[in-house]
């Protein structure tokens, strides 16, 4: 075999002396599923297949380092090309096929493949081998020339789409074209001369789209192929993706080259995708689709709809047991749900990829705690299963059950939850009307595709026209979480007129409609939502996360009502109790103005007397809520000019109101105006210079202890020092905390600490010193994140889109725990802290705190808790759960 | 003798068992000159001068532990009382004299004294031990019966302001009367009857204000004159002194109980201050002034004009020769220039005080040199004896030597240097003036006291009516280098009314005067100033640093002017050069408001272009006036919008100007306003979204380097990346940099570097990663302080004043390193970023870099250089040599 001149370029041989005995390229029958890193998800899953004796076409696989080192220096590593060559002759033994071959052609499909699943890749090239001489050859072995000339339209359209970059849309148009002019309605309708007259159309759109020739050369065919799926790893849609997904440290995909097989060899063939179990319920119930005489990208396409797989036992009942056989024996090596690809070549079933299966969180928890009855898997292995950030599905609305609705139309359930919004018709309107306007929006598409992926990450439900359970559409939303409605054929979608039409209804942009992903109905207008139970399933396998994780798991509640929510999700106390949220609302605000604007601690005597009664009450409330649980309340912490107005206007309503004069409340605003807020007179700086405020605070946390006692209830508070970065702040205000309760002698009977939050740079790197005179740390990483990365929230929009777009965050440093900067701080805070009091409690009361790695994190460097909004409290509890399991 | 029950209370002996055997109370004899921290100062240098032999009235000392328990305890140490009792019984026997004796009484003066010098604490009760029985006995005793009533009325006077809390100026009155009544002009005049009559009069008012009777037990005088001295220790003043003066970590004022001799027992006795040299020039001259039949506040009070040293010969030509003989016994002794008290009492020369004598730049320059050549002393210890933070003074202007000025009136020269500024008549004033209206302002006042600090710390120079060289304004404004001209007696001063009248000229409450404390003369108006020229002793003492220390000092300059003005103090290049200086000049300000304007690259490409010239041309200017020493360039760093104007008739004139319209314009200004500017889109985040406005600046700093290689220079460039906080941005910009460079191909014939300044809390904690792509690292401490406290120097006066009043801050953490918090992840970044490259370079070019105690911690971490303004840079090499002989 001869490689062309230009197609493997071999690298400087001084760049990579030594590498020679590196192996590049793996047969299949060379690895096994642990080699995820080097061979990536689909190739490794591939080696472990036909290790276990499931009949997977041969094939071979280039590792990830390849397409890092192409990636870095334009060309291949010393060694490659040889490597190559070999591998592709194996596979022609092993097939009794060759390259080229005018009578008996090897064919190959070509895939991308990371070490994670990663939609916006280039997928696939089908039947690549293929030219004018070899479809002939293809032809003559098969027996079957329609299936030939198919094949070979396909691989143009394929190859000259993903490796040419021509419009998928080129292509399409001209086969419409063609079945109109011959009035075939199906692609199956068409016959050999048709798809010959097909092939040279096609062939014409590639060459003078792309400006080049199309390749008729197998290995320079094969050649390009490689170099696409290398080129597409660090396209946009994929770096989107990773972005989005928060994957880091890969080195790049893997490429695998596997002999074809294909489905399209008449209706004895074809092809079909299946989930070993229900991905959107987690039934214990075979679940898929197929279609007969089709290869692969038919099915998930959606251009025709499939069959359900059951259906398959009444064309091939052999071929439906075998797969039954066969999707046993996957699940129970894998110990997981699997997603198969199959084709059927002539009545023989050849497996073709599998791997986990995507599932909504209900079927995670549902697989999970089935899979431990049915003694397939241990609870920790079941636990593992399941995704933690996806378990907010379950703990998001539904559709209230007596509501009324006027259904619309209806698809298929490809997505459960429910989802209302304002239509919209393309990614890019979704993104800018949720992102922009902040509007709650439905993306309604004929199909979805991975350009689309910004889209539907903005928006609140999917809606498609075609397209299966296992579409695009279906498959992406599954992953997020999102509700969508798939394959709704009623709905006919105009795009550039902004419009969808059901019958003679027609729905305009901006209209509300609902989606209900779990009955694949669609209904008119705005419907009420529910709260799902907590129960059956999802309350096993929380009582299991409970057994393992060693973290506490608190909320950060303001309110009693949020307090219920978060008990009920298994909150093990408040970790952060905001206490200004309180003086934001209606009757108080007032007061807190009048407070404000008194000139001196005289004047905010009475505005803050009242305020103390208010606060007690609010107290009461939640300590009643929390029962004995620790209730963590911070002390007044934002500067009090964010509760005063900015506007002329309404600076004029405060003082009719307030009876003082325009001009001498204008004065008081802007002496409180700060250039940074932020970094301003706040947190416990306020303390300091308003102790009067703190001690009111104080008084109404006491008091309302003590009140609740009274109703045979223990409080257990612990009072939140905020902002500290000297420990001459704390000690300061500590005595003011410790005097003031003093002053109540003997009536103090519950549990109380006095501690700091940690969110000042400077608190870590002397928390020895704060650690002396605080009985415990809680750790605000939001502020502490701003001002590690010198990021303010409010303003990081101005550059941090660029800075993801360009790779240079992976991620906003806010949504998850920075390990380095951030968490090297937190480190040295604990090390300081517990250096001499091994026993200080620390958590964690940042939003971060909610987020999976961040808790995996957390457990890591020894924090006692960690704290987060009530709905991500299951959340926490299973990440915390992992966080053992993995360490 | 018997201690009353009352006044020196045990400690609970559990709470200080053990410590028994501690010695609380040192006699002269047991002490010497190192032991201050335990002994004061004062205690201390009494010691030694006891050791070596000057004739000093025999006492003992309390030490500053004590003060310390006392403050916290309220309570005297276990054994303390003991050991006084028996220090007071050596004394008796020594002196031959007793406590309260009616023949022949112990009388003995109490005076404070820290470690550090420090006034504003209870400073001396002279006379200690007279009551209505004892000064008849001391009257007998020192057949001197009108010297025993001038002491017993001083004492009442001293002890009823000091101990007792009454106001001064009601026992000034008390004395005017009774001169006016009795038409005696000095103290002098006054008989001994009018000294009884005033004795009685003095305790009427002593126990009429205090409320309370005159003690007339001597112990019980004693026991609250101590306690008296360790009250002051935390008055306001005293805390003030130590905030301004940076001075933390001492435990306390020690108490020196001294036998009184008495300047004051006829025209044979005296007492007097001296320098053992000019503490003005610096010159070799026995400098100092006495008063004869006076007691020693007399002389520094100011109340009446001493005579000058040197008359002392033609008085007492014994008592002179022994003085002179012992000044310089003492200044070989302490091998520095002392500051010296004594008293002559009938005839025979006492020392009751020594110190390093205070003194002002120039003269600790002279000093230096001059001790040097005279053998006295080595290069480094003279080093050590110029106060690095004074040096400010030599750097000041002086008044023009050719302007014509009109001299109203003169007084004193009492501390050199010009200023210029508005009359005020009060301290209060002088800090509202100076603070809040930023106004230059000229303190006047009759005379100055330990009240008056905060104003004399605002103004820019003192004038006073009365006193000599050596009261107090003399002695504080010698030490803040500030100009003084001192005992003005033409000058009327009428501080009510907010004048001052000399002769006919009344000059009002913020009119201009200037005054030259090097001549002691005050002009009418604003007179022109001029730099001090940098030659002899300086350059001597400047040249001996640059032997000692390690520390480059580099200096922060954005003009060619300020460039030649560092050079000239000896800077060694530029640690920082801020470009955008640069772009607020009026040439330029339009054209980066046009790029800032322009919608994308393409529009800011005309603008840019044009800017590259003008900053071209300023880079030639820069590095024509560094030659081949190192430039550090800091690519743009604040936020676009701060080059925009913020008012709407601004707006107005600028859409105008830029022919746009009023509302785009405000538009674009509102879509760049930021809620925290500091935290926002500024520094590299500007480079990495604006990379066109980067590759402008690279450009024309290489043309700039190319364009002076043909004058044959030799550019030494560092390029320098603001506000990195995550290696990726270094790498992205570096490549940018590189590139840009890269194009002007083998014209690059100088050297340069890419490095980073450090700034963001995580650079620190990243730092290993960020040295991989950095030439050298540059510390910001500005913005690094900033984001380690969570401040905004913005707007951090809201709290900073009460946290420093409050003691929770010792310092404005902007004016010093913060060592514990800043400087700590200084260390981490330092470590972290030399790990794999030992050799990376490192220096500061915040603020900090000219504090000298901030300059030592740079030493000590292993900093390459400090940067600091052009003015600071002389103070900047002195604190570094000095961190080497220290260290």
């Amino acid at each position: 075999m001869i490689i062309p001149s230009s197609s493997i370029t071999k690298a400087d041989s001084a760049e990579s002396s030594g590498s020679s005995a590196k192996k590049y390229v793996h047969s299949f029958n060379e690895g096994n599923k642990n080699m995820k890193e080097v061979l990536g998800g689909k190739g490794a899953n591939l080696a472990e297949m036909t290790k276990i004796g499931i009949p997977v076409p041969f094939g071979f696989t280039i590792i990830t380092d390849v397409c890092d080192y192409y990636s870095q220096k334009g060309e291949y590593p010393d060694g490659f090309a040889e490597q190559l060559e070999e591998k592709i002759n194996l596979l022609e033994v092993k097939t009794i096929k060759k390259f080229g071959d005018l009578d008996n052609p090897l064919l190959v499909s070509v895939r991308s493949g990371a070490a994670v699943s990663m939609p916006g890749m280039m997928d696939t090239v089908l039947n690549l081998g293929l030219n004018d001489k070899t479809v002939e050859g293809l032809a003559k072995s098969t027996k079957n020339e329609r299936g030939a000339y198919d094949s070979y339209r396909r691989f143009i359209h394929m190859f000259g789409n993903v490796v040419m970059g021509v419009s998928h849309d080129l292509f399409e148009e001209a086969i419409e074209n063609i079945k109109k002019e011959n009035g075939c309605e199906m692609d199956t309708d068409l016959t050999v001369d048709h798809l010959k007259k097909l092939v040279l159309e096609y062939k014409k759109i590639a060459e003078k789209h792309a400006g080049k020739s199309f390749p008729e050369n197998p290995y320079e065919q094969l050649k390009l192929s490689i170099e696409a799926v290398f080129s597409s790893w660090d396209n946009d849609r994929a770096k989107t993706y990773r972005r989005l997904n928060n994957i880091t440290g890969l080195r790049g995909t893997a490429v695998n080259v596997q002999a074809m097989v294909f489905g399209n060899m008449g209706e004895n063939s074809g092809t079909g995708v299946a989930f070993t179990r229900d991905p959107a319920t987690g039934a214990a119930e075979f679940y898929g689709e197929f279609l007969m005489n089709a290869q692969g990208e038919d099915v998930v396409a959606g251009i025709r709809t499939p069959l359900p797989i059951s259906d398959l036992s009444n064309i091939n009942k052999a071929v439906y047991d075998e797969l039954l056989e066969l999707k046993d024996k996957l699940e129970k090596h894998y110990k997981d749900m699997q997603d198969l690809e199959f084709t059927i070549e002539k009545g023989k079933l050849y497996l073709l990829q599998t791997r986990d299966g995507k599932r909504t969180a209900q079927a995670a928890v549902k697989i999970a705690a089935d899979m431990v009855s049915e003694g397939l898997v241990t609870k920790k292995e079941a636990l593992l299963n399941i995704d933690p950030s996806q378990l907010n599905q379950l703990l998001h609305p539904q559709l209230k059950a007596s509501a009324k609705k006027e259904v619309i139309a209806k698809g298929l359930p490809a997505s459960p939850g429910a989802a209302v919004g304002k239509v919209v018709f393309t990614a890019d309107d979704a993104m800018e009307w949720a992102t922009e306007k902040n509007e709650k929006v439905i993306l309604v598409r004929k199909e979805t595709s991975p350009e689309d992926i910004h889209g539907m990450h903005s928006a609140q439900g999917i809606l498609t026209a075609r397209g299966g359970i296992t579409s695009h559409a279906a498959v992406v939303c599954r992953g997020m979480g999102k509700p969508c409605v798939s394959g709704c054929n009623d709905v006919m979608v105009n795009a550039s007129a902004k419009k969808m039409i059901i019958g003679d209804l027609v729905v305009d942009e901006g209209d509300h409609i609902t989606l209900d992903g779990g009955t694949g109905e669609v209904i008119l207008g705005e419907m009420e939502m529910q709260k799902p139970d907590m129960v059956g399933d999802f309350e096993t396998v929380m009582k299991w996360t409970d057994e393992i994780r060693e973290l506490k798991v608190r909320t950060n509640a303001d309110t009693p009502e949020d307090c219920k929510v978060a008990i009920e999700f298994g909150a093990e106390g408040i970790g952060l109790c905001r206490t200004e949220h309180m003086f934001f609302e209606e009757d108080r605000i007032h007061l807190v103005r009048q407070m404000i604007l008194a000139k001196d601690e005289k004047g905010r005597k009475a505005p803050l007397s009242k305020l103390k009664k208010i606060q007690q009450g609010d107290f009461v409330g939640i300590f009643e809520a929390m029962k004995d649980r620790p209730v963590t309340i911070r002390l007044l912490d934002p500067p009090l000019h964010e509760f005063l107005p900015e506007k002329d206007t309404q600076i004029e309503e405060l003082a009719l109101e307030m009876k003082v004069d325009v001009s001498d409340l204008k004065d008081v605003i802007s002496n409180l105006h700060e250039v940074n807020p932020m970094l301003g007179h706040r947190g416990c700086r306020l303390g300091i210079t308003y102790p009067d405020i703190y001690r009111m605070q104080i008084q109404a946390i006491v008091e309302a202890a003590i009140e609740v006692s009274s109703h045979g209830m223990k409080a257990n508070v612990e009072i939140e020092i905020p902002l500290v970065g000297e420990v001459a702040e704390l000690k300061y205000l500590r005595k003011i905390v410790q005097t003031t309760i003093d002053e109540y002698g003997e009536k103090i009977n519950f549990e109380y600490k006095i501690g700091t939050m940690i969110e000042i740079p400077r608190a870590c790197l002397t928390a020895n010193e704060i650690a002396k005179h605080a009985d415990f740390f809680s750790f605000g990483t939001n502020d502490l994140t701003q001002l590690t990365y010198g990021y303010s929230r409010d303003d990081a929009g101005k550059f941090l889109p660029a800075y993801l777009d360009k790779g240079i965050l992976n991620r906003d440093p806010m949504a998850g725990i920075d390990q380095k900067g951030v968490g090297g701080l937190m480190q040295i805070c604990i090390e300081l802290g517990r250096k001499d009091k091994s026993d200080l409690e620390i958590g964690i009361c940042g939003e971060q705190g909610g987020d999976p790695e961040s808790i995996e994190f957390c457990h890591k460097i020894g924090l006692d808790y960690v704290s987060c909004s009530p709905y991500r409290v299951p959340i926490a509890r299973l990440a915390a759960a992992q966080a053992v399991l993995k360490s």
